[in-house]
C-alpha cells in the first residue's frame, strides 16, 4: 500500500475473474466463453477495421451500433447505452442509477462484482437471501425502499425468474430503478426487454461476451427507457468518451446481422446443457435448473473446492468460489461435447478414487 | 432528466470532445489525430486476432502488452499499468491518487476532461494560472498542499516543461502524487519516465492514439512506482476486469515492435508542424511555440469562433474552445502536406476577405 493512495483506493476489494491461465490441452470450462468462435461475418468485419482508418477515434456515441442494436430488440437508439463489456455498463449503472440514499437491494447469492461496484462507489447495500432452493423470491423485494439489481438468470445459481415474475417486481417497484443482468439470458431464459415500453424504472443489461461469443472483444449494452439511458451517458461522458474501439463496434454490429449463426450456436449449448446436467445426475450430482450456459452443481460426498482442485490436476478448469453458502458447488461452463467428455471422464475416475 | 437518476449523474457536466462528422473531402485537423496510419505491422496484428479466439477473454492484466511497454520504457512490468485509451487511465488516476484532503492543483488552461473527472469522482480542485506567456510555472505548484496533475506538453497549448523542471517539480513534491500527462510528448518534448525511479509520487501517463496513430484502437498506459500502479490496478479490479481487448493488446504490442516506423511518422509530423508555424506566421497569426502534433494559434483581427466557422464552411475542421482565456485561439492538429496546404489556402482566402 503506497502512502498516496487515496481513501477509496485503500477502501477497495477488487473483483477477482475466473483464471486465464496457459496450460497446452486444458479444458477451460470456468469463464463461461462459449466453444465455439464468433459468426464468421462478425471476423471479417473485425478483420476489415485492420486499417489506416484506425489513426482516427471511433464513433464516441457509438451510432451505428446503437441502432443495429435497437433494430434486434425493437426499440429506438435513445433507448441503447453501449459500453465495453457488460461490466462497464454495470459500473455506470451502479454510478448513475443505483447510487441511492436507501440501499441497494441484491441477492446474497449473484454476480459478486456487485458489491465491488457498490465500495468504488460508495453505495450502500442489503442483500436478500435465496430462498431453500437457491431461486429469487420477487416477494423479498416489494414494500422495501431503494433500487434492486437481479441477474436473470440468476450467476452462479443459472436459474431464471419468468418475464412475468420480472414484471411484478418491475410494476410493484416503480418507486425505483430496477436493473435486470442478462449476461446469461440468450440459453433460455425470457428476456424482459419488451417491458422496458411499460416501465420507465426498468434497465435491462446484455453482454455480446457469452452468446455471441465475443469476450476477447469487450463489448456490452443496455436497454430502457431514454431517460436512464441519458442518465448512463452521462456518467460515461465523464469518465472516456471512446469506450469501444473501432475493431469492437464493427464486429459487434455483424454479429448482429448473422442470426442464423447465434441461434444454432445458442441451440447447441442449450442441447450440451442439458446432456451435462443428466450425466452430473448419473454421477451423484445435484444440478440446479439452468437456463444459462453454465451449471451449478454439488456432490453429496465431495467438497467443491476438492473437486474443482482434482479436476484443475487433471487440466480441467471450473469456478468454485468460496462464500459460505455455495462453497460446495462446482461452476461448470457449458462447453463442446468433447471439452464436457473430458470434464465427465475426469469426475468419473476422481468420484471412484478414495469412495 | 430522469426522476431515477442518482444525485452524482444529476451533477455532472461531461465532456464534449472533438466532433467526428462524416463529411465527405473533410480535412479533419481538430481532434489530434496522425494523418499517418498506424505501422502495418499493428494492423498485421489486430488482422491475426479476428478469429475463433475472440470467444475467450483477453488477459485481464494485459502481462505482454505490459512486458513490451516496460521493455521499451526501460522499467519493470510492475511499474506499467493498461488502460482503455489514457482517458481511461486517468479517471482511475483520479480515483486512486489524486482524490486528497486537499484539493487537486492543475492550471486554468488544460484538458479540459480533469475538471469533469473531479465532479465524478468529488474531487476539490484548485486552478493555477499559466503565466501571461500562456506557460506553466513550477514555482506555482511548490510549498502547497494537495496532488498535481500537468498535461506536458499541456493542451491545448502545446508548451513543454523540461524534465528537468518536472524533476524540480516532483523533488520539491514529495509529499503528493504528481502526475504527468503526457499524451503529446512524442513530439518533441522530453518524457519524466526516467524520473520514476527516483521518485516514487511521479506517475507518467502515455497514450498509443496520437503518436502510435492508434486512436481507433483505444489503448493508453501509466508508468509509475509499482506502489502507485498497485493503486490503479485496485481501482481497475473494482471497476472492469477485462478493459483491453484481444485486438488492442495485440496491435499495441506490435506497434512498439515497429519503432522504425514509430520515429519516422513522428519526425513528419515534427516537420510539417515547423512549416505550419511559418506559414501561420505569414498570415499574421500568432502561434505557441509547440512540442505538440497541433498548434494553439490566433490571428489579431479575427475572433477564434469567427474563423473556425469560416474554415467549417470550406471543409477544414479544426478546435476551437469557449473558455474565456483561450477563446481567441484555434487548436489545429498538425496533418498531412497536403491537408495542411488546403488549411492555409483556407485560411488565406478567410483573410482576405472583409478585410
Amino acid at each position: 500500500m503506497s502512502r498516496f493512495w487515496s481513501e477509496l483506493a485503500r477502501g477497495l476489494s477488487p473483483y477477482v475473474p475466473g483464471e486465464q491461465p496457459q496450460i497446452p490441452g486444458l479444458v477451460k470450462l470456468n469463464t463461461n466463453e462459449s466453444p465455439f468462435g464468433p459468426s464468421p461475418k462478425a471476423i471479417e468485419a473485425i478483420r476489415a477495421t485492420a486499417a489506416d482508418t484506425l489513426r482516427l477515434y471511433p464513433d464516441p456515441q457509438a451510432t451505428r451500433l446503437r441502432e443495429a442494436l435497437a433494430d434486434y430488440h425493437e426499440v429506438a437508439p435513445d433507448q441503447v447505452f453501449v459500453g465495453n463489456g457488460s461490466d462497464e455498463v454495470l459500473a455506470h449503472t451502479f454510478a448513475a442509477l443505483l447510487k441511492q440514499s436507501s440501499p441497494l437491494l441484491f441477492p446474497d447469492v449473484t454476480y459478486s462484482f456487485y458489491p465491488v461496484y457498490c465500495r468504488l462507489l460508495g453505495i450502500d447495500y442489503t442483500t436478500v437471501p435465496l430462498d431453500a432452493g437457491m431461486r429469487v423470491r420477487v416477494d423479498d423485494y416489494l414494500g422495501r425502499a431503494g433500487p434492486v439489481i437481479v441477474a436473470n438468470p440468476n450467476a452462479p445459481t443459472g436459474i431464471a425468474l419468468s418475464r412475468a415474475e420480472i414484471a411484478r417486481l418491475v410494476s410493484a417497484r416503480s418507486d425505483a430503478a430496477v436493473v435486470v443482468d442478462e449476461a446469461y439470458v440468450d440459453f433460455g431464459a425470457e428476456t424482459a426487454i419488451p417491458l422496458i415500453r411499460d416501465y420507465p424504472n426498468l434497465l435491462v443489461v446484455q453482454t455480446m461476451s457469452k452468446s455471441r461469443a465475443l469476450a476477447g472483444l469487450r463489448v456490452g449494452y443496455a436497454i430502457g427507457d431514454a431517460g436512464l439511458i441519458a442518465g448512463l451517458t452521462r456518467v460515461k461522458d465523464s469518465f472516456n468518451s471512446y469506450p469501444l474501439g473501432r475493431p469492437a463496434q464493427a464486429g459487434a454490429i455483424a454479429s448482429l446481422e448473422d442470426d442464423a449463426y447465434f441461434q444454432q450456436a445458442r441451440a447447441v449449448i442449450i442441447k450440451n446443457r442439458a446432456d451435462l446436467t443428466a450425466a452430473l445426475a448419473g454421477l451423484g450430482f445435484e444440478v440446479l435448473p439452468s437456463s444459462a450456459n453454465f451449471v451449478f452443481a454439488r456432490h453429496p460426498d465431495r467438497s467443491g473446492q476438492a473437486l474443482a482442485a482434482a479436476l484443475r490436476e487433471r487440466a480441467v478448469l471450473v469456478r468454485h468460489f468460496t462464500a459460505e453458502r455455495i462453497a460446495d458447488y462446482l461452476r461448470i461452463t457449458i462447453g463442446s461435447e468433447a471439452e464436457l467428455a473430458r470434464l465427465t471422464d475426469a469426475l468419473r475416475e476422481v468420484l471412484v478414487q478414495n469412495s
